[in-house]
């Protein structure tokens, strides 16, 4: 009979010559579990912790996949999609002929899982079968024993089945493509989308606010024509609101469900209606759009649907990796540095400088861009390599995108209420510098001709003095007539 | 006075130890030009060669960026792009005051470079300066010198000026997007779209052609339930539908023009409506639906208009990478293999074995795809590193993508022609494998049961038996019973 | 005064219109701590729970970076290199005049730190600072609360002083890259590498059983001259022997310690000396040939070292993800595939089809590696952003690659136990195939010429009848002289 | 009889409704051959251009693979490397009884090739068959027409046999990988080496040059302690020292030769010591230590080597990144940017700005790193996805190899020549912003206590008055213990 082979690895190599043992250990002990129960498949019992609701199935790839520990769990909202999904799947049944009392305990149950009651119950990591199938076995599995003591059963009598009941008329083959979609659709209606919302708000809100402030320009790195600091934050806003528009653009193939597909994407076990019904039913329980694939082959055998969508979320993490640096620059200093913006200070920089603010925020959102980028090619590797029927990168394309929206979101909100939101100019230091730039120089053009006003420039560089000094030295204009023409106000657009 | 510098660089290290000379040597002697003209700018004289309409900026750029050779060149695209944005420039400003004549010989040779024709005078490289400045003056002293041809005067005088007359109203820091734009979205609409179209056709084809060709499915790369041939291709033809539409997706933001943004995106030294009047002028050239950009700051300091495309781009990758794999693994054998798919002869595969076919036209498809990956992943690293009113990756960005549409664009030409158009089913083999598949079993569940099915394909798998010949043999139906439930074209959809 | 703000955001958009309300709670409420002290840094005071040992720079991190949630901790081998680091600093620190009451008990709570033991009390995630300066402070206060206890007093005394002792001659910027080294090496020495070479031992082992077994080979895909399994396998083992040796090629730059290099490189505050002790001191209590860095100003501006050694993790990634391929491959099937070779079954591939074995293992390793690469861009984006005397992606960089040796080694371990080691030859499938084969025509040239030969084979070829069959039917030789000619096994090397 | 298929598609959508037609042509009509001879392989007969050297298999590569135009041809590396590797053969292959008449013209043949003079004769492009056969097939019949030439005998009468002679003992599998790996240890050590070495060096001299010079130090872009500007580059200096090493750490792998390996890795149709004495032959032409590659399998079916050495490549791309953006952000301003270096002026910056440097060595030097970056993910893509016997990305992984090699090669011979030489330290804006700085206040610490020092810091940057106006206003210090204090040229290294 199987053994029971918790806790996974202690150590690692406890004879290395490399390394003192004491540190090589990476994994605390944990205690034990002391009571199982028996569970079995078609390989026949194995046993389970008593105090969890997974079955057969969930253990042996506890066994087989012990790779990277805890933090590799299978992301939470995937299990919620899957409470979701077969939740649904149970009400269809129920039109379908499943028997109402036992559709009813699946719906019950599959209602704990959406709202996150069991995660506890899902032990397993990304890195398994390429299917998912373990994950969606291990929804069923708990579902299955979890409704049976709803309706007064014990767990592992398989009153209510994974397979017959709980995972009707579908697959691992198309539920996880499913909860793939439903999972990344909420995330990114519920947690990516409001707080780039929130952030372009805030953007906008500063270029509003900066809408007077006339600031030198900076192109090449190199001192240009002047803007104000509203023109330079309107970029940015800009940036977001096309990031958001980026991601809507995807959603129509996100919201394309492969249920009813099944093992192939023919929907062989399935009847006529049952996918059109299942998405429907999801589409009523999440208030998203949610429609039918229009092609099953393809909904299970490619993710292009999340190389896209990834695809978007790179664009924006170029967008607030452009932003994120802008602001660390402008704001750089207090005294050796540009100077521009004042960043709120949330934390102490430095416990021997005073006035030093670290824009910390700044760097967390520029590291989450890399990773977004990074996460991009996985799930490009992952979704380039579908085999036949089915691409068996499933997990970690989920998990990659999902790590992306969990990331952007949340670094977004960051960054808007930490950082953007108290953003100041320091006009005094903005002012200065625009007044001392040779570039203002331009203005003198149609009064003394550019090469007096060459001269001019090229006079005030060498010498380090003011344009005007040095247009006064010169004795080609005026105090009052450099003081008319040199109106860094008037640079800020185009002319009538 | 500035030495004239050609040849480049010769040899690269004579004096090298390592290497025999004769093989470093990466430069072949080219015939040395041998007549010069003067051509001036603001950092004094500089000879160019006499049969070549470029001035100063263009030779000094030759000089400064010796890097990667002729095949770095700007892309073509990019200047034929600047023909038509210089015409329509040409156009505008003579509304707005330009000499009428200059203008119609500024007009007259920009319809010159627009078409190709002096491709010979725009040597410069790809890596230059990060705005593509030099590209752009390239442009203005070519068309200068060529517009004074057509006036009857000679090259290098300036009678008409690169900058005050060609480049009127414009800064290379929005010309240079505006042809990115320009040169990305012809090259998209005139031969992306449509070779992805003919491809998307070609597979259809394929789908309705094969549609009765009912065969074994493979999922994990192992046996499965069955699917028609028609119903696995029409999973491709739905991945490049769905490409085609991501690009699409895509295009609004690549639809607007930065011109008449000048150096920071102010407009500064523009009238108020040039810019509109620019875009329309090219949208009318072009037949495109070009617009001015909502936000000249956004259009100048980013290009996440790019890095987006791109990411819809690196999809159409990922989905041609698995579309040709699966081809060239159903196609695999003549003997050994898959065997399923009997691919076109383009050419020996060996000189010895008769019979093999090479999948090349996989191969080349596929490597394209991977360097089509590997260039979003420059765009967006260019993408994300803009320093404040300039992204300075313009060329990068710009020669990555073109190069990407160009890659894609051929390539699905190619594998559209000398191989999705001639893909044959090699039905004898398909159904061969298909019944002696052991999934076959699943169908047998209704009527005996799962435990007796499964005894039955066990003893099939263990004997190297047919699923008949081991039911038979265990006496669970008659051969009559068999044959009517085990009916493979039943198995390919929903049950009513 | 300071709010205590846990727990962290309880749901995301209450309000949001979108998606019913009950699934967008991402985070099910934890019991919330009833107890705090008072803890205090130069922006005041703070709540902190009082079962925890960390201090207030901590909790304002906690407070400001509330991005991703809890599986976004900083990896426990980092927590575990703090504790290291700590005790060698005390120890070296003494020499320098740090009490030694106060040494030791830094010394023994940093041990407890190095052993996992406080892992509860380092909540901090990744996406922080991009210094870790605040990782580097929850070492601090930790160890300096837990060693103030040890001499008998409270949390937040400050008896030991989390900066002033714990943190003595050190910034976080010199011990943060330290810590990124001493974690990155140990875990390549004890996870990596041992796993590494246990699949290579394993793959050498199959190389070696499989030694004469004579099989077609394929290039392109297609059918091919013969070679032996063994000589197959052999490939794979070469591949990842070189695979641990690229990991060592790399390791002698992150055996480079940073510390002693303080806030820019200089040493500022540090005594001469103590550079060259502590990397010393870090290589006894290791056993790992550290040494001070040559260049500090390199190692706290750039970590060259870790995109280095992330671009072996790449490589190796490449290699197991085309082994894996292979193996899946070789393993399709069990009737419709090639099927030759017979991977071992470790859970049930499906309920209705038994013989169905899913490539489980090579699915999980293949995502691995896809994500390894992934990881390898957001590290390579992380290490090109360096600014001035600071990278400050440090915490990305470290986890980025930490994951990668964490799931390169894990997944190793698990492909090695539970598939290669169980891989069997299906002898008779190989040798079926490999008599099909019409390349062995290749060996009647001699005998019959290229022309007769090329009949033979495309007679075979068109008929669907063996090469012998054919040959006879032509009449070009003998049934023996065929027999004599036809050997696989003399054509699977050079000849004499 | 095939038909001339000559020029290529001239235009795209002759009929396409989108763009105007003159402007979509992509490809200006060539002067077409007029003189054809007749060329035949064991597909037929096929015309070729009379005065071409290549055969039939060239021409229909060239007809079948019409992706991407003439500057996707082969690299030129790979080219010369045929000619090297082919020469080598005949001389090895004449010890093996090939004709020494034979043997001679095509060791003269191939010398040719290998110095270039051939290159016309090498049309074929990048994106053919993944195991670049065709461009073996090329380099068969360019040399075998070639030799027969020298004979005295007639191009296409096949006199010199291209499969016979001039590939004799060898297969495309076998020959491609191999010039691959000469050509790309003869570009890094002709090309790249010297020029990271000339760029070390410069960077070296800087450091030394600039080692008095103290500076503020930045960290998270903010002011820190100071350094000098000669520590700064000595950090830059150090990372392309350790580049260097990077790259040489991979070389003993990329000196592996395939060759010998023929068609599977077997070596049939060779003899036995043909591998070893090829390598030779190759080594003592190239003076590189090439070697026999140790596992043949492994060295046609992967291409570990050129993944590892590309992870070499994006390490240094990662560095110089680094390098170029401090550079150009410490050479910011004139007036309103960082301004401590003082970068040369290789071009007009602005027609209308003097004193305005573009930084525009920088910007070409990151955007090839960008593009460094890119080519690595192609090839590490490429890399991964070999089947079987055959790595079929081999032209996709060569090109972008040498791309990479000669891309960083030339660009940091060019940013050495035009950027780094030159560069200037701005010895009085680097005073003033030294002197202006806050964090000097640390040097008061041990005479006034942290507190006080504090309160003089935040008083100056409060009132934005010096730190000794501070310290003298709040009577903490007198002006000489001020004086004596702060020393920022003690503050730069550890303290006896």
């Amino acid at each position: 009979m199987a053994m029971y082979a918790l806790p996974r690895r202690l150590s690692i190599s406890g004879g290395s010559a490399i390394g003192a043992l004491r540190y090589i250990t990476t994994t605390v002990l944990k205690p034990l579990p002391t009571s199982f129960r028996e569970e079995r498949d078609t390989f026949g019992p194995i046993l389970v912790p008593s105090d969890k609701l997974w079955g057969a199935q969930t253990q042996r790839s506890l066994q087989n996949f012990d790779i990277g520990g805890d933090r590799e769990r299978m992301p939470e909202p995937i299990i919620r999609a899957f409470g979701i999904l077969k939740r649904c799947a149970a009400k269809v049944n129920m039109e379908y002929g499943l028997d109402p009392m036992v559709a009813k305990a699946i719906m019950q149950a599959a209602q704990e899982v959406a709202e996150g009651k069991l995660n506890d119950h899902f032990p397993l990591v990304v890195w398994q079968t390429g299917s998912g199938t373990q994950s969606n076995m291990n929804a069923n599995e708990v579902i299955a024993n979890r409704a049976a003591e709803i309706l007064g059963h014990k767990r592992g009598e398989k009153v209510v089945h994974p397979n017959d009941h709980v995972n009707r008329s579908q697959s691992s083959n198309d539920t996880f493509p499913t909860v793939m979609h439903i999972a990344a659709a909420m995330e990114i209606n519920s947690r990516l989308i409001p707080n780039l919302k929130h952030l372009h708000t805030s953007l906008n809100s500063k270029s509003v606010e900066f809408k007077d402030i006339v600031k030198i320009g900076r192109t090449h790195t190199q001192d240009a024509t002047p803007l104000t600091l509203g023109q330079e934050f309107s970029g940015y806003s800009t940036q977001v609101k096309y990031g958001i528009d980026r991601v809507f653009c995807t959603l129509p193939r996100m919201y394309q469900l492969a249920q009813g597909g099944t093992a192939v994407g023919t929907g062989l076990n399935t009847k006529k209606g049952f996918d059109v019904k299942i998405a429907a039913a999801v589409a009523e329980e999440t208030n998203l759009p949610f429609v039918t694939a229009e092609n099953k082959f393809e909904a299970l055998a490619a993710h292009d649907a999340f190389v896209e969508t990834s695809g978007a979320l790179n664009t924006i993490a170029a967008s607030l990796m452009k932003i994120a640096n802008d602001i660390r620059l402008l704001g750089s200093g207090p005294r050796c540095g540009l100077g521009e913006l004042i960043l709120p200070e949330n934390e102490p920089g430095s416990s021997i400088m005073p006035g030093k603010v670290n824009p910390t925020q700044c760097e967390a959102l520029t590291m989450v861009c890399a990773q977004v980028m990074g996460n991009h090619v996985a799930i490009t590797v992952g979704g380039s390599n579908g085999h036949f029927e089915l691409n068996v990168y499933k997990p970690l394309i989920a998990s990659g995108l999902l790590h992306s929206v969990r990331l952007l979101g949340d670094a977004s909100a960051s960054f808007e209420k930490n950082c953007v939101r108290g953003i100041q100019a320091n006009r005094e230091r903005i002012s200065k510098l625009l007044h001392e730039s040779l570039m203002l120089v331009t203005s003198l053009n149609p009064k003394i001709g550019y090469d007096n006003a060459a001269a001019v420039a090229k006079k005030a560089h060498k010498e380090g003095s003011t344009l005007k000094e040095a247009a006064l030295n010169l004795g080609v204009l005026t105090s009052e007539e450099f003081d008319t023409l040199v109106v860094p106000e008037k640079m800020i657009g185009p002319s009538d």
